[in-house]
């Protein structure tokens, strides 16, 4: 694991975006947003998986000079299309667009539909609440995940985030419907770790904290068994309905993704004139929150972002962590 | 355990509603909302739960001539209060605002604070998908898990619930955050039953699936340990600060539940012309998650709200089931 400074990930990112035919201004968003997620400590999503997106860019499967386009609009909720541009701008546009119907309207709604991979979801999370909103977004993905009672994959992981803005560090939940995300297991098989918790089911069908185990012939676990399972089949019914895009179902036998569906949402603080009440409220939330007896001696508990913005500031310090073998390869590309 | 028609039971509770000072058409509504919860199985929130929605009418904690009021509204968002008017009733009613607001809007949202338990959530949500809309709905509720990490209750269990249209029976998810419902462990207690996979701790700290050791000294699992926790933290912080209403930790030591926290949205079919959409990507859907190879011979795989849509058509034909102490209970009201 080698400590990389920040501004120096990002560049070199920037400058591979570069030679694929990005823009100046959009090479620099992509980079910062893949490089701010190795920051941030989710590393499985950052530095780790550019590699991917960038062979998924030469592919063609992302198309570099794609936009989104407006297909329907009624009120503060719009339909866009996201013409199979890089997730990650995709993204980030459609958040920019919900908010500005939610500063026009109080609160704003974009469905979006054929876009592309948009790493880590808690990228736009961060970004309402930096500009003062509170936000819910969530994307399908391909069938990953038996549905409860189904040993086959036929429903996403379909992360979902919600986030509040607050003065003293935003609150941000980013979250797959697996136990353990993706990215999480490949990087514990990468590092050779079990996982904390069991995280789904081996080929034999008993549960496993193995992630080799679980990602090669076994099954994923749905967050809380059934519920997990049901919530997120409904985050890809609701998103693919109202983009009038794919569900998951569609994705049924791809080796790629693409051409996903993705739901954003934003309440405008200061439109909505709640910007004291968002303070109280939180204020008071936290507090009692830390203020619970820990399990364990000397534990701690966590609001959810509260633990990203510990390795932010650590990683900002001390370098960004990135793997050795990812970085070669990043620097050949 | 009693069969009663579904007519008998709905007229009963009405009665005693009636001898409550609930006006004949609020009283109508308000047990069809609790008889109905029995009829589609969820007894936890039905006939078992009249008895203490009686107790907090008596006590003047459910104030029965109270309505919401609105507080502002900024086009398709508005605040109300609930007045500490009966929960189902308020909640019902904020529905059917949301409703009109997504049928001039495309979509709508209400916060609503100061309300009471609205008892069965998927009420409102079966509520929406009969209206053809496209529904989310959450309510916030007393402290009743630990946060991640900790080891007394500081968050609430917070009710979720989304919905789904469709001509062949509505997707309908209704689920609290804790792994079983206070309201199912309580039905298994009644029964002297296990649950059928651990749903807490017990007071020693060891995962349990005995639903007394869990509610007497233990404390209940999140779904997704950590992700359960910190999802029902921030449909907390949403509802609170959207409605301007209380959050979770302003309920620290109360035994009674009242003065909570809501939050409705609804997006509608027909406004947003996604009639024929949500038709084709429902069907894909539940067709291919049908398909699913079973992990037990012989056994199904089922989308949200399918299983209550067979429950209810068993308990009209048969009857609802009610608890022979609760029909007397409720017999002397």
């Amino acid at each position: 694991m080698s400590r990389i400074p920040f501004i120096d990930l990002k560049n070199e990112l920037a400058r591979i975006l570069l030679t694929r035919g990005f823009s100046a201004e959009k090479a620099e968003l992509a980079a910062k947003i893949c490089a701010e997620s190795s920051r941030d400590g989710v590393y499985s999503h950052g530095a780790n998986r550019f590699p991917m997106y960038v062979d998924y860019i030469d592919r063609g499967i992302i198309v570099v000079d794609a936009v989104p386009s407006l297909v329907s609009a009624s009120g503060a909720i719009e339909r866009w299309d996201g013409n199979l541009g890089p997730g990650n701008l995709n993204a980030w546009a459609m958040m920019e667009r919900t908010m500005e119907l939610a500063r026009e309207n109080g609160m704003g709604c974009v469905a979006l539909r054929n876009t592309n991979h948009w790493q880590r979801g808690g990228t736009y999370g961060w970004q309402a609440a930096e500009a003062g909103c509170l936000a819910m977004c969530w994307t399908n993905t391909m069938p990953l995940m038996p549905p409860w009672g189904g040993s086959d994959r036929r429903v996403g992981n379909n992360p979902f985030v919600m986030a509040v803005p607050r003065n003293d560090g935003h609150i941000v939940l980013d979250m797959a419907m697996s136990q353990f995300s993706f990215g999480r297991m490949h990087s514990h098989r990468l590092a050779g770790e079990k996982l904390p918790l069991p995280g789904g089911y081996d080929a034999a069908g008993n549960l496993s904290d193995d992630p080799e185990a679980i990602l090669n012939g076994g099954r994923v676990l749905p967050i809380g068994y059934w519920k997990g399972s049901g919530f997120s089949l409904m985050l890809d019914l609701f998103a693919a309905a109202l983009s009038d895009g794919s569900p998951t179902a569609s994705f049924d036998g791809r080796t790629d993704e693409y051409g996903i569906s993705q739901f954003f949402m934003a309440f405008d603080t200061k439109s909505l004139a709640m910007e004291n009440s968002v303070a109280t409220i939180t204020a008071e939330t936290l507090d009692y929150i830390h203020a619970a007896a820990p399990v364990e001696d000397g534990g701690e508990i966590r609001y959810p972002g509260e633990r990203t913005q510990e390795t932010r500031q650590e990683n900002l310090k001390n370098g960004v962590p990135v793997d050795e073998g990812i970085w070669k390869k990043i620097s050949k590309l």
